[in-house]
């Protein structure tokens, strides 16, 4: 599972700064989540391919994390794309997209799905034999979602050594990669687990942003992998949290602490604060395993 | 009068272009022409002062000319203006950004002003005391319109040395300055013309994108100081141009040469040309004073 920051400022795309988009990783798929201004451009700087996108993931409808949406979207119709594209946001996302596309005249060649959200409950969105997507229900200014995305655990694998050593013949090796118990020789019983690998720990990553502090997501995003969980402000600006509900690098970390998460990823930073590094001395203070989100960086996780 | 090129390439924006986008200052006004996605990050890179821009004017409703516009709206009240803000473009740009606006439950602290165009005759959209605009109709897949902006000629000024050459009183300058012929000593009278220095002449700018080769432009834009006009492709891709509604760096030079226009600023190319170089050497073959548009580029006209 591998996590890839395109942008993780808050408010204006800028110079050196992207807004809100990242890029995960997990199955062969290939997630787009979130989509601020110029991400078509950071998809292209950080060589992703674009033809590998089939699920783009809409937090909210703020600028920061959509206004790339439609120029995107119109650039997989130029780079003559004819695979399904699933959009998951906020209901309204179809009319506006719908009417950019129209005002210009334009289409799309390939068929372009929107998955309109309105449960402020958690829902799962997407699964398939091999991951699952959930939404997190967030409490922001404008109906928002985070994203829980979880792999499914792998079939046990056949250990053929162990087989070796039971002394249970090849014969029956197909049975056993099909999940069933064994014989050795001896007509004894081999336990199907003695004969096969366990599957690697399934990963999980959960993305909120933008939130206030909101302790409801803890059972949600309970020991996932990865959270990435915004922290658009330090403590000495917690006042200004509630007005535009946003949370402090603290405040995430306090959640981080209570789903006991294995790594916390802090973004969507105000563009106020000189240095990031701020953040992650904050957050520590509260939970230790805090990584700092930066446009073009990468977590294999 | 002075144009900054922001983006003048084609389609989508690219890790080291950007879609259509200029700035035109022009007796103290800073005009934004086109708004492609990322416009806002070029503004920032080339230090235009976003408080200073009161008019866009959008020529179509094509995302590589427009697609930036919610982006620098939301932008404009992040920084705290107050001021109004003009859009001047087509029928339905008002509803495509309050709709963007509105599902982002966001507004503009200063008054949104939005001009809808719809007429397919060229008509004067802004005026005042030093400048006018006009539209230029074109010819494309949707609805589009270029833009004419023309200087005023300014009042004579004083020639305090003619007057005092021809013995005229310094009693009379102020009514020199505001027109008036006056007396020499002699009570013989001096035209006005004779007592004042000629204005410097007025500068006009044409911008013609995009649009197929259509010499109805060429009355609209006779003798400008410069005309930027699209060139997307070369002649070795003529036949794509009537499909796409787009012109050949040699079309480009053909209406320059109707209209004896004083400079032609070719752009909008397409991204499938290894250099822009060879879109000079093909409108030269036409035309000789040809320069060409590139991302950063500053005409002094």
């Amino acid at each position: 599972m591998r996590l890839t920051i395109l942008g993780c400022y808050s408010a204006t795309p800028r110079t050196f700064t992207n807004p809100t988009s990242q890029v995960l990783e997990i199955q062969n798929h290939l997630f787009l989540i979130d989509c601020g201004e110029g991400t078509q451009v950071q998809l292209r700087k950080y060589k992703v391919k674009f033809s590998r996108i089939n699920h783009i993931f809409i937090s909210h409808l703020h600028g920061d994390h959509f206004f790339g949406l439609p120029g995107l979207i119109s650039t997989f119709r130029l780079l003559g794309r004819e695979k399904e594209l699933h959009i998951y946001g906020p209901k309204g996302i179809k009319e506006a997209i719908t009417l950019f596309l129209k005002l210009g005249d334009s289409w799309t060649n390939y068929p372009l799905i929107f998955h309109e959200l309105e449960s402020k409950e958690s829902e799962l969105i997407l699964e398939d034999s091999k991951v699952s997507v959930r939404t997190i229900p967030l409490e922001h200014r404008v109906y928002t979602n985070g994203f829980l995305f979880n792999e499914k655990e792998a079939p046990r694998t056949l250990d053929a050594e162990a087989a070796h050593r039971y002394g249970v013949d090849r014969s029956q090796f197909n049975n056993i990669k099909k999940g069933f118990d064994a014989m050795d020789k001896n007509g004894k019983l081999i336990p199907n687990k003695k004969l096969t690998h366990d599957p690697p720990k399934p990963k999980s990553y959960a993305f909120c942003s933008d939130t206030v502090y909101n302790e409801t997501v803890v059972p949600l995003v309970q020991e996932v992998d990865a959270l990435y969980h915004e922290s658009t402000f330090l403590e000495s600006e917690a006042h200004l949290c509630d007005r535009t509900k946003h949370s402090t690098a603290k405040q995430s970390a306090q959640i981080a602490k209570l789903a006991h998460v294995k790594k916390l990823i802090l973004g969507h930073y105000s563009t106020r604060y000189k240095s990031i590094d701020f953040f992650k001395e904050e957050a520590q203070g509260v939970f230790s395993n805090v990584e700092l989100a930066d446009d073009g960086k990468v977590f294999d996780l």
